[in-house]
């Protein structure tokens, strides 16, 4: 039996410190790691029966505390959850890291319950593509729910949207006005609007922000997929744990429905094909970081410079090294 | 003399329709053309002489009747003006084409003024490449001021910037609250504000608000490759054909000083290697678009789509087949 092996296996078995290794090599940035951790993703296949679930929220709506009330609802009922995120922002500061077991402390101790925080890496895709594997070996690990979490920086939804089967927006309560506020696209990818801050002073206004949100909703066109009455708002309060439940019951529902369709292994399958092509063309601009294509890109740039190349035929010279003589580059 | 050549012989003199059929081959698709148009690049190097000035401003500032009393002026003064266009939203439209003489119709029957529309491609990249081996193009062909406009839509800004020795922003006159609709970096690429409709009832504001950004430029880091008081804003009148000599004057001095501290020549060279990198990204991407890479990616992807191979495996079983056996793609 290969380490790899080994690795895999007790993943299986939901060995919480296995699981804690294989994200590390998977979001780690050395070759052997990496060569590591595609055996170890290779030898632990996507599991059908684990629901990933995208949520997406500006800072300010409660999202930490939905997550740990939602969070710890969901293991109640005995079921196991992994918490992920996807924040590029987290890279370029330095990491958030410890910020996100404290602020989710209670369902950081649930032994049901695993958190990790966003992979530390330069670029949105690259956390993202990270993210995406270690949901992965989440649902090897025999998770139920891995709910990826994002913090609505620039094309992150979008990202989060293509490694999930289905996507809830957190929202708080506010004027009729700030409707437009919300990213163009979110409503796009939003399967279920949760309004949260539905207590105390803010109940009637959240009760408000929910019903121009549905109304907005219905504009929008009907996913053939999707039951009667999907995408849909609904009011939640995390403070107060109200809502939880409805809100479970709408995901799973909505689940469901997704999968007795067949959607949802399409879905799944087409999301996969995307992350492939994603790899391809990251690896491929990898390569030209490192030698032995660095010094060739390096010497023709000094040839671009100083005029004697022009810069489309310098690169047609370097695709040639690259991969040999043959048909000229587009 | 080969064909090329000959173009290229024809270019020098400032020949029109030698240069537009040189256009024809730079913005063609096909594989043919792309060989010729890279061998007529590659025979017309950048000319020092011709300056490059990019200009943006959104819909309603009056940028074509700006662009024609400016170019007006300067064909006035003997000096030859082209007019390039990069606007992404006119290849999806199928094109603004016919817009852009009709809407600079004196400029357009002007024997010492070119214009010429944005190339019809499907993504900003294309279209800016492809513009800026026009503007190589008309530099060749003896044109002292090549002006590239944009529509500032999303990144084009900062594409026209890494291709002109100098920026101008065109804006209309507006209250003081709305000086933060202007796009974040673009007050950072522009080298001269221009302030348009200071003329009739718009005078006043038009002062007011070339002030409220003066006031704003002057909270910018000063660039320490130009003279006092640049980056600088002025107010204009394309109407009234006022302020232009003054804006003339401004973009000339800021040219020289460019041109004398030997900051424009490195900016040069610095934005070839730029479009090199570019040409290269693309040309990479554009290799898994066709065969025989194709035919592989397509097979790879039929096996992640059923689940068999994890996106990172496969794309590392492609890039083998693509550059050969060799150190695993990170």
């Amino acid at each position: 039996m290969t380490d790899t092996d080994d690795l895999a296996a007790r993943i299986r078995q939901g060995e919480r410190r296995a699981l804690a290794r294989a994200i590390t090599l998977v979001e780690s940035g050395r070759a052997d790691h990496r060569a590591r951790a595609l055996d170890l993703l290779d030898a632990l296949p996507p599991s059908d029966d684990t629901l990933r679930i995208g949520l997406s929220g500006t800072p300010g709506v409660g999202k930490s505390t939905f997550i740990e009330s939602f969070g710890l609802m969901l293991t109640g009922m005995g079921k196991r959850v992994a918490v992920l995120a996807v924040d590029p922002s987290s890279a370029r500061s330095g990491g958030s890291i410890l910020g996100d077991k404290t602020r989710m402390e209670r369902l950081s101790r649930d032994a049901r319950a695993f958190i990790r925080p966003s992979p530390s890496q330069s670029e949105l895709g690259g956390v993202a593509r990270r993210t995406r594997e270690v949901a992965q070996l989440c649902a090897a690990a025999g998770f139920d729910i891995v709910l990826i979490e994002t913090v609505g920086v620039g094309q992150s939804e979008t990202q989060v949207a293509k490694m999930t089967d289905l996507f809830l927006l957190l929202l708080a309560p506010a004027g009729g006005d700030e409707l437009q506020g919300v990213k163009r696209g979110i409503m796009e990818i939003a399967d279920i609007i949760l309004v949260n801050k539905a207590d105390g002073e803010l109940r009637s206004q959240a009760m408000r922000t929910c019903a121009d949100y549905a109304g907005a909703l219905r504009l929008l066109r009907k996913r053939p997929q999707d039951p009667n009455g999907y995408p849909k708002a609904i009011t939640v309060s995390a403070l107060e744990a109200a809502g939880l439940e409805q809100a479970w019951t709408d995901i799973a529902a909505l689940a469901e429905a997704r999968r007795d369709s067949g959607w949802l292994a399409r879905a799944r399958a087409d999301q996969a094909v995307h992350w492939f092509e994603e790899e391809v063309r990251q690896a491929l601009l990898g390569r030209l970081r490192r030698e032995p294509l660095k010094g060739t890109m390096a010497a023709l740039a000094d040839r671009v410079a100083r005029g004697e190349t022009p810069p489309a035929v310098a690169a047609q010279e370097l695709l040639s090294v690259m991969l040999g003589a043959g048909e000229a580059p587009k």
